[in-house]
């Protein structure tokens, strides 16, 4: 789905290993080799200037510093991105700009950190609650229960990292044209903001909208979940976790359809069940 | 604990309610009245200063306040803060200091942000990893088998928000005097991050040091979870979750106990097998 006729920013190609076996000791004493996830610094220059140091499990880590910038609100359009260059050997990736990130924005948005409830404190630059205010969520999008089955069915096949090493998040790009969910992107992470962030850089880099999309995510609905997806301009979200008040209430503000707490036969419909179909 | 001979904070007690109930639809098509646990933004001022928004369930701000400017190494002692004011109605937490903290030195960090992994996307400002290199921890502490199971025993006992609500993470701060495991503190937070921070908040409150402590967690024990462990001085750290690569690394560099996947009567131990008794 590339355009050919825009500019396509250049991108090195730094995939970690996404597991290292260490030995560990069980409860009967015995030494057990153990797959555990990897995690690394991530410093992003933009232009030479340092912005942040992210910490990731590496899996796509290109998408990951795309995504960082969109939805923080640093970049506003892939256009704006010129290179993105990560070396491991320094634990930094390198971006550069076509015409410069507007430096007065980003003051701005720096001055204001918000430390979100990812972890607890996730950072957001700029009160992205005020945009949430303007947004509204397209109504024609619709999920079947038989629908969400094959989507949670489809997810468990694909949690390899979990599986192996656990401590990662997953998130899941699902499309649903004629509404029968597919799975297009799956992406997992020591850090659950990073999965989105690194989903968010690929439906850019893809060309892919959110309008006739579902977001999956293993996390907990917080604030901050919320208002990413609604960012990303998708209508349907679908947890395993649970959700917090502000996750519903902003979820209602915008009309976004969340269904938390989903696991085999069992799920909550939280809000927005126009869009959903039993 | 409190010592009356230091100048002792002045402290607003403004608890929210943890919990809020809502109706969802389930699978039945039935409408199920389902508590969710609070999420509410906290911006910390400090001598009218903004420094930050916490998304926080709110269970004690106030130490959660002061564990913020703790781990953060924005406070050096609970003896530089003079008040610590909540007022929910403007979703703000007002800290005057007596001296001032170091404007020169809090100007230095934040110009290095790290967005960690808790979430993915935690803050620290400044750079913990350099003062990790110079910490060790206290070799006495032991911890017994029986001991780890009747700590696991006790913490499933404590998980209120969590077992009503869910989409909270919990930590505890356990004495191990005489290495016999007892919840001291137990806290629970939208964000994995505040509930250590609560804790180290209190632990200052109450004048508690964390040479004889053991922390537990539900959360992953990912690099800053191992590090704020560390800089609170505890030498063993418990999780019912996994470990991450640099989690790992750090904990066997500082020479820290950690054992994670503990449910029931399984566990792995990763590192500092010398402190645990089989």
């Amino acid at each position: 789905m590339t355009q050919p006729n825009r500019p396509f920013p250049l991108l090195s190609n730094a995939r970690c290993p996404l597991t290292v076996t260490i030995d560990a000791i069980n409860e009967h004493g015995e030494v057990v080799s153990t797959e555990i996830a990897g995690e690394h610094p991530l410093t992003i220059y933009v232009d030479k200037r340092e912005i942040v140091t992210l910490m990731t499990l590496g899996v796509a880590p290109e998408a990951l510093t795309i995504g960082f910038l969109r939805n923080q609100r640093l970049a506003r359009s892939l256009d704006e991105i010129a290179t993105v260059q990560v070396d491991w050997e320094v634990d930094a990736v390198a971006v550069t700009t076509r015409n410069g990130l507007s430096q007065r924005e980003e003051a701005k948005r720096m001055e204001k950190r918000t430390i979100t409830t990812g972890c607890g404190q996730g950072t957001m630059f700029g009160d992205l609650m005020a945009e949430i205010e303007e947004l509204r969520l397209p109504a024609g999008a619709r999920l079947s229960e038989p629908g969400l089955y094959a989507l949670l069915a489809a997810v468990r096949q694909h949690e390899s990292v979990y599986k192996q090493a656990g401590a990662v998040h997953g998130c899941a790009l699902i499309s649903n044209t004629a509404h029968e969910p597919k799975i297009q992107m799956f992406i997992e992470d020591v850090g659950r903001h990073n999965a989105v962030d690194t989903i968010a850089g690929l439906m850019w880099l893809e060309g892919v909208s959110g309008e006739n999309a579902i977001f999956y995510t293993t996390g907990r609905l917080t604030s901050e979940m919320v208002i990413k997806t609604a960012q990303m301009g998708i209508p349907i979200l679908v947890s395993r976790s649970g959700i917090t008040q502000m996750g519903w209430e902003i979820g209602r503000r915008v009309g976004m359809t969340i269904i938390g707490r989903a696991q085999g036969r069992h799920y909550l419909l939280f809000s927005g069940e126009e869009r959903f179909v039993r």
